[in-house]
C-alpha cells in the first residue's frame, strides 16, 4: 500500500477523536489563535496582507488583521504567514516542525468557504497536524539537515488533509490533492532569520488549499506523488521511517507538541522553567539572590547567551536578563515584558549581573540545571527538561495564562468555551475563533 | 560573488538585445502565443481556469481562454499551465527545461499590470529565459535525473527575472525577489504524464509574479537563497556547474532553444524531419514505397513504438503512424491531423504497415536515420539529429509555417508583424499577442 493510501484510509476512518488528543488540540487551538492576533502587525504580516489583498476577489474567508474576507487560497496564504511572525507557536520537536500554523489556517480558509462548524474545523485540523508530525518524521533528520524547512515540506501534507478533508473530497480525488501538493511543498532553511521562515507557514497553508481546489474540480495528478518513483519522498531526501504510519489510527503522536509560554528563543526556555519552579518552591526574592548558574548544552551558547542585553530583541536572547526577569516576576508569557526600556531597569539589571552560564554536554538539547545560592549561603538546585510532558491539567493551565497575557482574560474565556465545548456550535468558524462575522 | 549577484548584474546590463538572440525570441514568442491559444480547450487549462477564474479579483492581466483579466499572480499560473498543456512548446535540451510556458507568463502579466510595451516585454522575456537555461544547466543533469522537474525549478528563477525587472525592483529588492524565490520553486518528475506537468509551467510563472509583487513591498529573504548554504542549489541537488554563470552578457545560451515542428512526442521527430527531407528530395510517393526502416535510439521504445495506433492520441507515439503521415503529406503541425478517424483511414495504415522501427544504441537520443525502398527496388537513406541546429531564415518558416497551421495564416501574419518590428508598438501586450483590450 502506498503511503498515500494510508493517509487517506486514516483521514476517512476517523470518526470519534481520542479525548486526550482532542484536549492538546484544544489547547493549539487557543493558543494559534492567541499568536495569530498578535502578530497581526508584524512587518511580514503587512506586506502580506497589503500585498495580496490588494488582489481583490470574492469574499470567501476571514482574513487576520483585516476586517475582510477573500478568496480561501489567499486568506490561508496571509493567515499562515501572520500566525508564525513572532515564532510563538507550539513545535513539534519529534518532526521538527510547526503543526498549527501551517494545518489550522487552511482549515480555517475552507470552513469559512464551505460553511463548516468548529466540530468539523476541528477534526480536519487534528487529522491534518497528525499527517503533517507523522510525514515530518517521515521525512527524518536528514531531511532537516540538509536544509528542508519541515513546516512548508510535511506542513503542506497537513494542510492538504485538512482542506481536502473540510471539502469533502472523495477518496480519488483525495489522493489526486496529495499527489499534486508533492509538486508545491517547498521551503528551504536558508530563510531562517527572515520574512522567508514564517511566510513558509502561508504557503503551506495555501498550497493546500490549492491543491484540495483543483482535485474537488477533477485535476489529475500522480497515484503516488508522495512515496513512488521521482516523488516527494525521493527527490526530498526522505530518511523513509516508514514504520511510522503503521501506528495511525491507534495513537495520535500529535499530542507530544510543546506549546511556547515564553515570548522569547526557546532554547531559553528550559533554564527559565528550572528557575520558575526553584522560586516558587523556595520563595525566593530577588534581594535574597547571591548568585545563580544556569548550565544547558553547549549548542546555545551562539544562539542565545547575550550578556548585556541593550534592546527588547536582544533580551529574547539572553539567558542571563530572562532569570533575572523571571526572578522579578514579570510576566515572560507576553510580547510587551520584553521591551527596550527593561534593559535600563536598575533592579533587573542588577539581578543580571549576578547570573553565570556554563555548559555541559552531556545535558539533552531540551533540558537545563540551575542553582542558585541565596544571601545568606542555602545552596537550591533544579533541572528541567522540556521534552518531558505536563500533565493535561497543568498544560491547560499554562496554555490559558498565556493566552490571559496577550488576549486578555475576558476574550480568552470566551474563545476557549467555544473550544472547549463538545454541544455543536453553529457559528461560523472565523465567528468562534477570532469573532469576525 | 554570490549566484544571485551575477544574475542582476547581467539583468541590469543589458541594454540592447543582440541580433540573433533577439530573432530566436522572437521566433520563440510566436511559438508561444501559437500553442497556447490550441491549448486552451485542454482538460487543465480549464479545470486550473474555472478553479481559479471563481476567485475573482481585480482585473490586472489577460487569461487566456476566456475573456477577462484576473489578478496578475492568478494569471500567470492559469497561463503557464494553458501554454504548457498540449507539451508542444520550445525546449532547450542543454538544460533540460521548458524555458517559454515558465517565463513568458510572468512577464505578459506583469506587463498588463504596469502597462509594460512589447519591446519592454521582449526584453524581460529574453533576459528571464537566459536566466531559466543557465539555471537549468548549473542545476544540471544530477537534479533532473533525481526527479526534479526543470521546467518548474529553473522556470521559477526565470520567471522571477522577468517579472522583476517589468516591475522596475532595484538592486536590493531583485536580490530578495530572488532569495524569496528559492523558497517557491518545486516540481517534481513524478507528474509526468499528469495534469500535473503542465501545471508546473503554471506555478513556475506565478511564484515568480508572486516573489517580485513581494520584494517590492519591502518583503526580506535570504540574501544568498540560491547558492547559499541550505539554499536551493544545495538542497536540490545541484551539481554546481558555478562556470555557466560566466559567460552571462557575452552570449546567449538560450539561442539553442528548439521549437517543436510536430504536434506529436518528441522522440518521433528526427524520424520524421529525416523522412520529409528524403521524401521532398527525391520527391517520393507513397504509392512507390516498398518498404521504410527508422532507425533510432532504444530508449524511445518504450515510449512512441505504438505499432498500430487506434485513437488519435496514440498516433502521436508511433513511429510507424507518423511516417506515414509523412509520406502523406499530412501537416503534422496541425493538432487535428492526430484524430482518431485517421488511423482508419485505409491509404495511411496501408502505408504504416509497410515500416519497420530498429534501435542502434549508437545513435544519439537526438538523431534517426531512415532508408526507405522504392517498388523500383531503389534504396534511399537519410539522417536528421534535433540537436543541429537549422538556420535562423529557415528556422523562422517553419515556426511560421507551424502557426499557419495552428492559428490560420491572416492571425500569425498580424502578431507577426508587432513582433518582429523594431518599431516602438504602445499597443498593450495582451492586445498584441492574443488581440484582448
Amino acid at each position: 500500500m502506498n503511503i498515500a493510501n494510508k493517509l487517506i484510509e486514516f483521514a476517512f476512518g476517523e470518526k470519534d477523536l481520542p479525548v486526550n488528543a482532542a484536549h492538546i488540540l484544544n489547547l493549539s487551538i487557543l493558543d494559534w489563535v492567541s499568536v495569530s492576533l498578535s502578530g497581526v502587525s508584524e512587518p511580514v504580516s503587512k506586506i502580506v496582507r497589503e500585498c495580496f489583498l490588494e488582489e481583490g476577489g470574492h469574499p470567501e474567508a476571514f482574513v487576520l488583521g483585516s476586517n475582510k474576507k477573500a478568496p480561501s487560497r489567499l486568506a490561508a496564504l496571509i493567515n499562515g504567514t501572520t500566525s508564525h511572525a513572532l515564532d510563538y507557536d507550539d513545535t513539534h520537536f519529534a518532526s521538527l516542525g510547526h503543526p498549527s500554523v501551517a494545518v489550522m489556517p487552511a482549515a480555517l480558509a475552507i470552513s469559512d468557504r464551505v460553511g463548516s462548524d468548529l466540530m468539523a474545523f476541528k477534526r480536519a485540523s487534528l487529522i491534518g497536524m497528525e499527517v503533517a508530525t507523522r510525514v515530518g518524521i517521515w521525512l527524518g533528520r536528514g531531511h532537516y539537515r540538509k536544509g528542508f524547512h519541515v513546516t512548508a515540506t510535511a506542513g503542506t501534507f497537513g494542510a492538504t488533509v485538512a482542506a481536502s478533508l473540510l471539502l469533502g473530497l472523495n477518496e480519488r480525488q483525495f489522493k489526486m490533492a496529495l499527489g499534486l501538493a508533492a509538486s508545491r511543498a517547498a521551503g528551504i532553511k536558508a530563510q531562517f532569520g527572515t520574512m522567508g521562515k514564517p511566510f513558509h507557514a502561508g504557503t503551506a497553508a495555501s498550497n493546500g488549499v490549492e491543491v484540495s481546489l483543483l482535485a474537488y474540480r477533477g485535476f489529475v495528478s500522480s497515484e503516488d506523488g508522495f512515496g513512488g518513483p521521482q516523488g516527494f519522498g525521493h527527490t526530498h531526501d526522505t530518511e523513509d521511517n516508514t514504520t511510522v504510519f503503521d501506528t495511525l489510527g491507534s495513537k495520535y503522536i500529535f499530542e507530544g507538541v510543546s506549546h511556547k509560554f515564553h515570548a522569547c528563543c526557546h532554547g531559553l526556555h528550559a533554564g527559565m522553567e528550572a528557575l520558575i519552579e526553584l522560586r516558587n518552591k523556595n520563595s525566593v526574592k530577588p534581594k535574597d539572590v547571591e548568585e545563580i548558574e544556569i548550565i544547558v548544552h553547549p549548542q546555545y551558547l551562539n544562539v542565545c547567551n547575550i550578556l548585556s542585553p541593550e534592546t527588547g530583541l536582544e533580551t529574547k536572547f539572553s539567558y542571563r536578563f530572562t532569570a533575572a526577569m523571571v526572578m522579578h516576576g514579570i510576566d515572560t508569557a507576553r510580547l510587551e515584558s520584553f521591551s527596550d526600556i527593561s534593559c535600563r531597569d536598575f533592579a533587573l539589571t542588577e539581578t543580571c549581573n549576578k547570573v553565570l552560564v556554563r555548559t555541559d554536554s552531556s545535558l539533552s538539547e531540551t533540558s537545563a540545571k540551575v542553582s542558585l545560592v541565596t544571601k545568606s549561603g542555602e545552596s537550591l538546585t533544579n533541572d528541567y527538561d522540556l521534552a518531558k510532558l505536563i500533565n493535561p491539567a497543568m498544560r491547560e493551565a499554562k496554555v490559558l495564562a498565556k493566552s490571559n497575557s496577550l488576549l486578555g482574560k475576558n476574550r480568552t474565556k470566551e474563545i476557549w468555551s467555544y473550544i472547549a465545548t463538545e454541544q455543536v456550535n453553529p457559528m461560523p468558524v472565523s465567528q468562534a475563533l477570532f469573532d469576525y462575522s
